[in-house]
């Protein structure tokens, strides 16, 4: 299927190759080569998907396209507070050949001119400028994600013709910006600005920027996101020459030209942009180029202060213990309870990368819900991400509620280090420490449990009619029953019934003890989907011939049953129908009732 | 119950107050008596929550600040183009109060210096300087969302001292750049630079530019988004002088400072900060302000460029037609049928505000289920806005997958213009239109019948033996009910069951015809449970004694049934127990398929 980008694409390219305004870059004789009719555009998302139209397997010399990237190496290297040192991040307002240094430290102002590209050069991690070559080459070619090669043509002509670069290398060297013989380092600033590069290369290194430093097709981290945000920084205020300003105005991202036609442009966790057409304007910006990314910018309003998202939706979903019981089968006197008190429970399902607008919103509404709950669960399933700030926020949270009384859990963040550390690392030296479960079925069930600690709960049932199941059969036909019944004692840890065995048919009723019920779900795990506890029946399917057991059940502790055989049970019945009719009818009932509540959840859950 | 962000802004005011350098501003006498110690912090979310610290309610002059909002009224006035010919949007490289005017022109380089922020101000609409003072004032209130008062004291020393500002209004009125009397205009400058503010106003100023233009409490439009865009792109590359910058390196957020102390501070979708600490730098900054606006970026990952969302979250949840079938009720032929190509229906929950990079990613996904799939719904409940190039993708993906033969189709957004209107606009001339749902279940269930298209089902079922609820009942036990069966006729549109009712036990077979149940919900409206076609039962709850109906059922075409009065059937069951025995095994059967089923849906949606 045709995606609907790749059309755009298409016709965008065609549209503007009747724009012939500009002239190719002559001051070296080899770019003056290049075809002015040339013209790509690629379209890159931040997960790699390259959307292409037109000459973009071309190569061209990537020219000033270098500086971020080099600049990137840089920070690499030397660490941010050292680079600053050495050359500054203001826009000059001058174009791109100007000196430009700071009057009175000799720092270039900004190193996407070519002073402080020099000086960013001599700062890129080597003890000798072979070294430093490599550690540009591998930078670059990481970016890329491919071997690059140079253009030699390009390269001597821009060595044998780069008379005003090489002033400003001597000018650097003269106020100490570069503290080695300048000569080696103007060499290797000429080699980088002729490495050859396609159309689709730059928008791959745009998109490598655009997904926080991470090449989206190796999968290598080429750069440190703290690098990535100076990157792109410096490319907002001064990547455009004297047009930068203008740029950011209508286009609106972080973007690089170079003289030989191409512009790399990103837009932050979207998208990147790589353009190639080697006709200029009287700024230096390829005139195509600019014209496409003005076009994309517009046509899909990809101004980075335009459509801006609120963080609300990091709250995905919240429902209350009365939507949603947990799976423990409960006595009818706990579940009267928790039906009236359930809404105290409150689970707020979060999603996506949490910062800290994101967890300052679900803080205040935590800090809302403080009244009317009594437990807050927080499923963070759907969290790919939680910011230093965010854990902080999430944990502070926790610990004012904590003062209150009031309990605040984590569910499903067990065996993920991305979420577990930066909570750990949130906590204060006073805090005690958090809870967490595996599920919200755990989580819920915990909650309850608080809610229900006044309440004593029997320990021991072993009166037959007290079995929702049994209830409403007469006397006489409960001691008939009672009769079939043999006791069984499981010690904790026993298989009661195993998952996918054929057995006899038998129906579990539960005097003392505890077991869950488990089911094997397609993946190989296991999911827990019930436990019970005294006065609780299991098995019960049993009655209408079903024999294939498709749960485990699990002694949890020591455990005591009544079993019924129900074959002994039909034989039974064929004298006392009633008795099965009764059985049936609370069997349905029960049915009934879980669909009834199962289809509450959906609901609750479906929106 | 205390914010921790409430915790955080009270300690960050504490730990900066012993920050004393740089010096309050002397170049008018009334500026000189500002408490040098005066410091006040607020930050306020795009929803309108302000957490405050310090001095936030003292008033001072809003100075420089007035130029971004000015800027606005500019726009507001004449649009983007009329007024970026007067006024340059590239950094100027040199302070404040640089004249700084384009050699070839004459247009100021950018609003942000004073030579530009006097010619913003006389763009403002009106005929008269009067009535563009009145605008000005309309929309600085507008933002502030309260009235605002002149300190007469500084405008008055203001204008007395303003030689250079009067230079450079003479200057514009030589370019031309001004067309009228330049005094008036400078007047009106000197007064808006003269506003009193507080910090709570900054922060609530700066909080309606990062909630796109809307006060977050007033809830007004102040300015459309698109200008929105345009004023904080001109605050990123110019709106700390010649710091702006390193401003925007390392702190990362659109911002403007006046000389009076104040800082305003966007970022967009998240927060508005305010600060007020009359102290400044040497070039003009306030030193509590920049190094609070510092504290906060970093502590908080505020940088924009910095933890960047993806766009994966715009789909929320992928399903397919064999996780969940239609709330039709289906003739076993069609359940097994279903269940066999159920997978070739996906269900897509979008969510949040799609922007291009959202509906890319859902349109690529959608191509990859191509070969798999026969029908996609896009399931938009959760979809709070659509931009045009959205739904562009979005609507060219349908035409596409349409040509293929399949179908995709929207749910829920019936009635909800913010999403039908750029839907319907992006429909291509020659496109047909598309289908929309009102619910999930109703677009499921036509997918289900476009896999069911080829297979012939009975129109009527007239043999008690083929409705599930009497399978497996032997042929002399069949005759006896089918005595007491009576036939009934309902009109399309009748009422069969009213929720509500307390009737006789009745069960219905339906031999011809479609019926409806239908649930109120208890914020008054309906929802379909399920759609019934011949040789279905509904009702058979009565089997078990209730009485109480929970459902309506309502005939949707004309429609025959077999009524089972459930007391008569009990006084057949006395002799025959064995009759309701199967029964009510066979109504065990359908709960326990449906609790099943259900119980797989919950699995789906929970994840």
């Amino acid at each position: 299927m045709r995606l609907p980008l790749q059309d755009y694409l298409d016709s965008l390219h065609a549209s503007l190759l009747c724009l012939r305004e500009g002239s190719v870059a002559t001051y070296i004789p080899e770019l003056a080569k290049a075809d002015p009719e040339s013209f790509g555009i690629c379209l890159v998302t931040s997960d790699g998907y390259v959307y292409a139209a037109g000459d973009v397997n071309l190569p061209f010399t990537i020219q000033s396209i270098s500086k971020p990237l080099v600049y990137a190496a840089a920070l690499n290297a030397q660490g941010r507070d050292a680079v600053l040192e050495r050359v500054g991040v203001e826009p000059s307002g001058d174009a791109f050949n100007s000196i430009s240094l700071n009057p009175l430290t000799g720092a270039p102002l900004n190193p996407m001119i070519n002073a402080g590209a020099i000086a960013t050069t001599g700062l890129v991690e080597g003890r000798t400028a072979e070294e430093q070559w490599k550690n540009i080459v591998a930078v670059m070619e990481a970016f890329a994600g491919r071997p690059l090669a140079i253009d030699e043509a390009v390269y001597r002509s821009e060595s044998e013709t780069g008379f005003r670069n090489r002033a400003i290398g001597w000018m650097l060297r003269n106020f100490g910006i570069l503290e080695q013989d300048p000569t080696p380092v103007l060499e290797n600033y000429f080699r980088q600005c002729s490495m050859q590069v396609t159309c689709r290369d730059l928008g791959i290194m745009a998109a490598t920027l655009a997904n926080n430093g991470v090449h989206p097709l190796t999968g290598k981290s080429v750069l440190p996101a703290e690098h990535v945000a100076s990157v792109l920084s410096v490319m907002s205020t001064c990547g455009m020459y004297d047009y930068a300003g203008s740029w950011l105005y209508e286009i609106g991202m972080p973007a690089k030209s170079g003289v030989a036609g191409g512009i790399l442009a990103v837009l932050p966790g979207r998208f990147g942009i790589g353009v190639f057409s080697p006709r200029l304007d009287d700024k230096g910006n390829s005139v195509r180029g600019i014209a496409a990314c003005r076009r994309l910018s517009d046509d899909f309003g990809l101004h980075m202060f335009r459509n801006v998202r609120t963080p609300v939706l990091v709250l995905r979903r919240e429902y209350s213990g009365a939507d949603a019981t947990s799976r423990r089968m409960r006595s009818p006197e706990a579940v009267a309870l928790l039906r009236e008190r359930g809404g105290r429970i409150r689970l707020l399902g979060l999603q996506g990368e949490i910062a800290l607008a994101g967890a300052e919103y679900v803080g205040r509404r935590i800090a809302r819900l403080c009244e009317e709950a009594d437990s807050v669960i927080l499923d963070m399933h759907r969290v790919s991400r939680i910011d230093a700030s965010a854990a902080q926020v999430l944990q502070e949270t926790r610990r004012q509620l904590g003062l209150r009384g009031l309990a605040m859990v984590y569910s499903r963040i067990r065996a993920r280090p991305e979420l577990e550390r930066p909570l750990k690392r949130a906590l204060r030296p006073d805090d005690t420490g958090y809870l967490s479960f595996e599920d919200n079925d755990l989580a819920l069930e915990w909650c309850e449990n608080r809610l229900l600690a006044g309440v004593t709960l029997a320990a021991r049932v072993d009166e037959l009619g007290r079995f929702p199941l049994f209830a409403r059969l007469a006397a006489p036909d409960l001691d008939r029953v009672r009769k079939l019944l043999v006791k069984e004692h499981y010690h904790r840890g026993d298989s009661i019934i195993v998952s996918g065995q054929q057995t006899d048919y038998r129906i579990f009723l539960l005097l003392s003890g505890e077991v869950s019920v488990i089911l094997p779900l397609s993946d190989g795990t296991h999911q827990r989907v019930a436990t019970l506890s005294a006065g609780m029946t299991f098995g019960e399917m049993a009655l209408l011939g079903h024999t294939r057991r498709t749960a485990t059940v699990h002694a949890d502790t020591d455990a005591e049953c009544w079993v019924l055989e129900a074959r002994a049970f039909d034989t039974l019945a064929v004298d006392f129908p009633r008795l099965k009719i009764v059985l049936l009818e609370n069997l349905s009932e029960n049915l009934a009732w879980r669909l009834h509540q199962a289809n509450q959840l959906i609901g609750t859950l479906a929106s």
